[in-house]
């Protein structure tokens, strides 16, 4: 058989100790790790039970997630239903609610490497979207998974534009049904997960047309798969849409319908019915339709996309102070990376960011649960907010984690791109959230949309005495201009009354920029939609400045909270000056361009940013600790928690399937290498 | 067999027509695409020599890259070597010499799916660093592959700081043998390519240690498998390091060496050499070494990591011309994407980045070819300038590359995450490039010790009569210093010299800044190394700076060699205008920073790039057209020149191996559906 690959045995010795290098860096604790753990986590006893449920995912072997940097696509899939299947049994000996803190705990130590996520999505869309007679006949055949669900919403050639979905359900009073079809190539549903192989059901978005007349998108149950043998059912066409740059896992499915007939109480109807007679009745705002893409991008902030950065953030840091290079002093011994300013700029502005992201994605979570109890009451007063909100929030943190998470595989050089380190898979998967549930530039300029409104407004109500009040993040948009930065020295910088200040002027200059802009050019003569299109390059700007100073202002409220903890106020309270400063300094173009800030304030700004990284340098290691992530979970060659990267870079490396014999040999490189006859 | 997946036959009917949105792009031409194409070239000659490869290459089934984003990295791999083997065949049979253009433009055609690459870095560094007989010795094993070579430098615990390398080469006069050995674990040679499964020889980068001396990095030939069987020879431990981000077709392996013995030959000598009786001799300047790595940075830019980035560009552009979503004008049909603003903020700098960084890599490839020739005379005295000009072009050009190949594939929305795209692969393949052969943060900081060293130099010899004359590529640092920029209107933002001046201002403060800093630091009694640390934030701002300075200046210069072809001249200078400006308006904070440019005159700047964005958008596609990619090449369902997207998307997911039954359905879905009987 060719070459066997020469193997070495490392018997494990050195899993038995901690790596010196990583020892040193916890030696000198400047705050409590644990009690920053429990904060994290919204208190110690979700801590508690999230270890339980950590250890019990992890000592079932069952569940090991080892070996998935060797599998391929179809592996990867029966692997994830396999462990999902296993995890509902688990779920059912121990009485977790599918809706419970366990699950999502299970989740999370298995890296989202699961089958039936789409099914949550589904759940949640019923919830919003459906009747209580609705949400309780299909709620509980999800429960136990006597079907499985998906979400159909993007077609092949529709994405993040609702109203432009193809998808037609007629309604035929006759025998009050829908006829849900395809028209086009183009109308085929596209991308959903678990629909490719999985799902039994398929929660189909398309447009309503009822007596003849185009009543926009709703939501449609259709079954798609024989409960009998798993068969597409007539007039589907289904099958998975292949590889993908990551999600390997996940079945992203297409779907095709010719013509599809399902009952009337198949359309989801909290907000909007049709009668028997094919009569259509609103009972609900415009956007209520909205409002389940409201729901899954909240979730998904804290569920999904800043766990990726804060597992990114904790290989690098851990593989920063046991990889050694170069020399900071001639005579020393080569210095860890982590000692180099340019390392701790590479990392220590991503660590800023997945606390600052932790803390204002509560934030908006607690807004939301406000906001949307009041919806399903009818109030739907706090939507425009709330949905401008989720979308720039996720917009910006699944910009900021991508950048983020790739800064820190970069910064881990060669290993950073082998699989084994967690890097590569951490970015692949990271990325697809600036796309998914909304692609990032519609979403901020849905915000920027509640932000020119808002600037009208306040530009309106200023003079008047009708002084309606704004929505609470942009009431600075009313607030007095603030004309000069007051800063005289450099740590006037760490002043978080300080830099909320400084953002909020930038954010409102951009903003009223922006309206300007607009109305300048309408005045010209150009028509709104034109002259708006024209001003997104000016309000993507605005809107990006809104948003970090949303974040800045909720980490800096945080840490009003934490006045009691004063140890760990202060560690948290570098973070938050690093986050605010490292965004003034990459935009300080905006800050200069009117005077706000001089370029000697800039120096000051910047000689504080500098002092903070070798402040944030020592507790670098405890910082990341606090996410307290398993190894298991984070699957990192090199971010274990002993700092033994090479031994397990070596070691995971000699299980590749590409050191199980090599058939080219025989077949291709013995013939090339031999066709002259070996000289040597 | 579980579920049969509905497949749709497309018949291929589509493909026998182009898309009309597509066609209506290439209607009007406002200059002569195949003149570009030649350009790009180097001359109609070569477009000619390159698309008969192309036919030959395409023609050949043996040859196909269609499937390979379905296969697993034993695949790949498998299928790289049988196809360097046929490339090989090919070229005997039509007399195609190795290190000429027709297996470049076969590379090219096969998008570098191929093995033996690394046997050509090999022949570089041969050729930089053998003496005469060793490169005809080992040259013609190589040439007819009677052995497989693979150069080894970067080891498990050490990679860019080349000093840093432990494996130990140590002369035994006794049998005149090197006795090449890894004394730890983190000396064991990590990701060399066509290491793990494929190379007969390794050229070892280890310290040289003669007579009990260390005499520091030397190469050395060693034979690391049998040419009988390709069984690893004794006290070698050889293999692959398994999966990673990208590069499945290569097997970067991992090499330990037990005291391994090689003859006092195998040491490459051009520029060193140990006496028989292990007397040391340099026989070249210290840096020597270096120069094979500079040799085969020059060599990437074009031949690696510029095409990723022009791909990108040519798939994102065509799809945003027939993908359409949303309206400009609610009467309107749904507006192609491109007509967006933000989409043409998204893809047409990067465009502008692929025009500038060819006639820029061609710049410094003709520096490079005239240095190349003095230094192999043993002239050095250009070898700085080169050696920091290939390191920073490198990491910016990469950078920006990785950047820009990302937004263009985001720039596709969802689609863009699939494989079928092309587009994954491109990323992740490019992303690669900013670590290896040197990763960018140490090869930016290797351009900032030359820019300190001349802005030194240029400070001295500034106040005295002898006015050494600094290299070509910093004269600017001694030129007289322009206080405010003269633009009054934004039209004036469209003269080459005006932004040439602007970036040189910027580029010349920021590194004067930075020596400032430095020397500052060191006056307050910080050593230099500590200082020169705490200076690499700004450090690399400056050398990014720099960077860009030469870029633009090289494609302005360009220009002016196209005055004769005025059609052309206008379309690249609308490139060249965009790339200056996108710089100078994401960095507007350095050129306010000390007043150079004021806030009006940032808008003014802005305004006449977002004029450019319209002009560029009417030949968007006729400038991807030019770089005269095949459809076979691109592999990309969303990027062929026919602009049928949608239909190839739908057809190629077909073919998925996700796609060939479900396994899982009998073991795992069915006994979870039907536990508790289907009630549906």
């Amino acid at each position: 058989m060719g070459t066997p690959v020469h193997r070495v045995s490392m018997r494990d010795a050195w899993s038995r100790h901690v790596n010196p290098d990583m020892e040193s860096e916890r030696r000198k604790q400047s705050f409590d790790v644990e009690r920053l753990t429990s904060i994290l986590d919204g208190g110690a006893q979700n801590t508690e039970l999230r270890r339980r449920v950590e250890n019990i995912i992890h000592s079932d072997p069952e569940l090991s997630i080892k070996d998935i940097y060797f599998m391929s696509q179809n592996e990867r899939y029966e692997n994830a239903i396999r462990k999902a299947v296993h995890i509902n049994m688990i779920a059912r000996r121990l009485g977790w609610l599918q809706d419970g803190p366990e699950l999502t705990y299970a989740y999370r130590a298995l890296a989202g490497d699961l089958s039936f996520n789409i099914h949550k999505v589904f759940l949640k869309a019923l919830g919003s979207l459906g009747t209580t007679e609705q949400i309780a006949k299909w709620g509980e055949l999800c429960q136990d998974f006597q079907i499985i669900t998906t979400y159909a919403q993007t077609e092949l050639g529709h994405g993040t534009y609702l109203q432009g979905l193809e998808t037609e359900a007629t309604y035929d009073p006759a025998t009050q049904e829908f006829v849900i079809h395809s028209p086009t190539l183009t109308a085929t549903k596209w991308w959903p997960g678990d629909m490719g192989r999985t799902a039994t059901h398929a929660l189909v978005l398309a447009q309503l047309i009822c007596s003849g007349a185009q009543q926009g998108m709703h939501a449609f149950m259709v079954p798609i798969r024989s409960l009998r043998d798993h068969s597409p059912l007539p007039g589907i066409t289904v099958g998975d849409i292949g590889p993908k740059m990551d999600f390997d896992h996940t079945d992203n499915g297409f779907l095709r319908l010719d013509h599809v007939r399902v009952p009337r109480e198949n359309m989801l109807s909290r907000f909007a019915q049709v009668l028997p007679d094919g009569t259509y009745t609103k009972l609900g705002a415009a956007q209520s339709n909205y409002l389940s893409m409201v729901v899954v991008r909240v979730s998904l902030l804290l569920g999904e996309i800043l766990p990726i950065l804060q597992k990114a953030c904790v290989i690098a840091t851990r593989y920063s102070v046991v990889r050694r290079q170069s020399r900071l002093q001639p005579s020393d011994p080569e210095a860890k990376i982590l000692d180099y300013q340019t390392q701790q700029q590479k990392l220590f502005p991503q660590l800023a960011m997945a606390y600052a992201f932790h803390f204002g994605a509560f934030h908006i979570l607690e807004f939301f649960q406000q906001a949307y109890s009041a919806i399903l009451e009818g109030d739907f007063s706090s939507l425009p907010e709330l949905h401008a909100l989720s979308a720039g929030m996720k917009a910006m943190v699944s910009d900021a984690c991508t950048q983020g998470a790739e800064m820190c595989r970069r910064a881990c050089g060669g290993h950073g791109f082998s699989k084994l380190s967690g890097l590569p898979s951490l970015v692949t998967k990271v990325t697809a959230s600036c796309t998914y549930e909304g692609e990032n530039t519609v979403l901020y300029l849905q915000m920027a949309r509640f932000l020119v409104n808002n600037c009208l407004q306040a530009q309106m109500s200023s003079g008047s005495t009708s002084q309606r009040s704004l929505p609470q993040s942009v009431t600075y948009l009313a607030a007095p201009v603030l004309a000069r930065c007051p800063a005289q020295k450099a740590a006037d910088f760490l002043c978080p009354d300080l830099y909320i200040a400084a953002w909020a002027h930038v954010a409102a200059k951009l903003i009223k920029d922006s309206v300007h802009h607009l109305q300048a050019l309408m005045q010209s003569g150009m028509n709104r939609p034109e002259a708006w299109n024209q001003t997104t390059f000016q309000l993507l700007q605005a809107t990006k400045a809104h948003c970090c100073y949303i974040m800045v202002k909720s980490f800096a409220q945080k840490l009003e909270e934490l006045k009691h903890e004063p140890a760990i106020q202060q560690v948290l309270k570098r973070l938050c000056d690093l986050y605010a400063l490292h965004g003034l300094l990459t935009n300080s173009g905006d800050f200069l361009h009117d005077g706000f800030l001089s370029g000697a304030q800039v120096d000051m700004a910047r000689t504080s940013y500098l002092d903070l990284l070798s402040l944030i340098r020592k507790d670098a290691i405890l910082l990341t600790d606090a996410f307290d992530f398993t190894d298991q979970c984070l699957n990192s060659a090199l971010g274990c928690y002993d700092g033994n990267a090479y031994e397990r870079m070596f070691e995971w490396a000699q299980r590749s399937p590409t050191n199980q014999g090599n058939p080219a040999y025989e077949k291709h490189l013995r013939p090339l290498l031999q066709s002259r006859g070996a000289k040597l």
